[in-house]
């Protein structure tokens, strides 16, 4: 079984919106076990779409098409869908009605051109997930099928996963369960895990038991997935179970999260286990590891907030921290202090050094200090990051927030 | 003319990587006067690759193929040319020095892997650009035209632009200067912009002159793009400099820069040009503020830093604010006027807020309060944000640097 996916708007031949949908689309065909071959946008065009449609239906077993399903004369997926099966369109009523509930609904009138949301190509049915107002379309052609799903992502997502993906793995045969885990790290390069599992990868090509994919995600770490087929979920979760944990062996405790655990909810949650409070200090980041953590909803009650000490005054005047170097190890364990004590929290985080593009305190760019102060307790780590400015910043963040993570496990502070 | 897009890697399909090239090039080719009908993306498939240029060259004049040009055996799009062309690949020995002393360059061996970049379909030519290893080929197929460049976001977008572009437009007999500048604004929605500019989109429409695009950009505010074309840059540089005033004229003081600047960047340059430093003082946005402020290079002259008031006790502390609702006008303006005497600042910049997705101390997510402090004067605005909670901690962040942005220049702080 293959399936293509098309995506339809002038906005993306334009480049004035990315498609991400496409990109989405074709993971969750990868992890449900169906092919894609050839993903293609087109513009609003009626003959152009019904080309595409149609060549995508000859080299394919099945078609996503995403977006053009509004309300407004521009979005014509519908008609063109109607042209490819030579039939007409015709208005449902139980649409018309679930069309105008859900307008009614926000207390709302239906405006007349949603009417058009109505329409279906005959012998074609709406799928019964609708989370917006645009229905998606089941279209049998031939023994092939063509689906449409709106382009807003949120609606897109819905439908595909609890509907499109479900019937072409029924249609593909594919009766068996496919899952996924992804472990999060920071610590090991791509190449360098890629080492470390490579006898464990190549154990796996042979049993087929599962498959392994690294991710590099910037700032959000590298992940590595894991994915496994079987006959039900209990058995494809033991699968996942035991590759975790031999993975984990493996690579040890670079390992911070599994799915979606981030670094910064998974320190807040060590703090909350140990009712630790948390103050920053930081320097060349800005307020980059405050944003970070105050993204998580619910952080008050351990996230006492920090200071921005960008300003050499600052670190002296605010943080009381001592006239020595701006980027020294001295400096950094007495800003970690500085937090604690400031901001009445029970650990001191803090990070000075020069982000760049230029040299800064007669240090090079990519010099950074990370610092970690808990109770009588403090420690320093010099790093070196060979990046531009706005990577340097991101990776000192999640470095700072890796130490603090290890601290809270290792010696629960 | 129209050129077809063919972006060329099975990790797009795979949705491991998003098919950011695509959306450029599409972007460039119309600014450039080009259409682009449709844009494909294929795995690493010589047949399929082979089926996809074929098809473009049948229904396009030109084709701009990217990536697979590296030097592994997945990289096979010289080789799907080739056969295309009809053609056999052969050595170029000036192409093998080029690459050559570009590794010597960094002081390495060149791998014999990277003989294969040196291999071009017969009758083609490499571009005369060629920023990395991987270079760019120009194959002629009939009186058509495929060109194929790397990849990598940067090398891909110095061939495009200095080479694969030009020589489209002397293909296509458009001897024109096309030239865009793009007006950020801040405070008005789409559709206001939009019905505020009607009657002068409509005069463009008339006369040709010039077009204008809006194009939404989240927290870096809404752009508004005036696209004009002229025998020659100074003529179309006189009708984008009439067309800027005309559009300041109708909006007003919502446009804060053009084309590169930031808010962030033009407060930088305000304060400068006052010779003020500006403290911070946030609770909501968690040091958001201070980090895109701190993005910009050079900003300690004027930045000094600030207070992450996230918990209540920080704003009463550290800012020496009254116990008095923590999402209140006096709360604010006070933070304001602690962050000028904590941090040494000639202006004081604050926020505090519900960001949700809970109600916090009785009043709903979304209700924000911004606070300017500067000498005896200081002012407080309530916003209603409603939106989710990134999205209000951003609006929140560039609402407040608009609103110093604003008394910066109004006054003469």
């Amino acid at each position: 079984m293959n399936c293509e996916v098309v995506a339809i708007g002038t906005e993306l031949l334009l480049g004035q919106v990315v498609d991400t949908n496409s990109s989405w689309i074709g993971e969750q065909l990868a992890l449900a076990g169906i092919d894609s071959h050839f993903q293609t946008k087109v513009g609003d065009n009626l003959e152009r779409i019904v080309a595409v449609l149609r060549l995508a239906l000859e080299r394919s077993d099945a078609v996503i098409c995403c977006g053009g399903l509004g309300p407004t004369q521009d979005d014509i997926t519908r008609d063109a869908i109607a042209a490819v099966m030579g039939v007409e369109l015709v208005r449902d009523p139980a649409l018309v009605e679930a069309i105008r509930a859900r307008f009614g609904a926000r207390g709302r009138e239906m405006p007349a051109n949603n009417l058009r949301q109505a329409e279906l190509p005959r012998g074609a049915s709406a799928l019964p997930v609708q989370p917006g107002t645009a229905p998606g379309l089941r279209c049998p052609v031939g023994d092939k099928v063509v689906y449409a799903v709106p382009g807003v992502p949120w609606e897109m997502k819905e439908m595909v996963s609890r509907c499109v993906l479900p019937e072409l793995r029924q249609r593909a045969g594919i009766t068996g369960v496919i899952a996924s885990r992804t472990l999060r790290t920071w610590g090991l390069s791509e190449s360098k895990l890629a080492e470390v599992l490579d006898d464990e990868i190549r154990r796996l090509d042979d049993t087929g038991e599962a498959t392994i994919a690294f991710l590099a995600s910037g700032w959000e770490g590298l992940k590595v997935r894991i994915t496994a087929k079987g006959d039900d979920e209990g058995s494809v979760a033991a699968v996942l179970d035991a590759e975790e944990a031999r993975i984990r062996q493996l690579v040890g405790d670079v390992v911070f999260g599994v799915d979606d655990d981030t670094m910064e909810s998974v320190v807040l949650e060590a703090l909350r286990r140990r009712s630790a409070t948390l103050g920053l200090a930081e320097s060349l980041t800005g307020g980059l590891i405050g944003a970070r953590i105050s993204a998580v909803p619910g952080c008050s009650d351990v996230f006492r907030g920090g200071i921005v000490a960008y300003d050499r005054r600052v670190k002296l005047e605010v943080l009381g921290c001592p006239d020595v170097g701006a980027v020294s190890e001295e400096m950094v364990r007495a800003m970690a202090q500085g937090a604690c004590r400031v901001l009445g929290a029970d650990i001191g985080l803090a990070v000075t050094g020069v982000a760049g593009p230029d040299p800064h305190d007669g240090q090079e760019p990519g010099t950074v200090w990370v610092g970690l102060a808990r109770g009588e307790r403090t420690e320093a780590r010099l790093l070196h990051l060979p990046f531009d400015r706005e990577r340097t910043r991101q990776f000192t963040c999640i470095t700072a927030l890796d130490l603090l993570r290890r601290r809270l496990r290792d010696d629960g502070i």
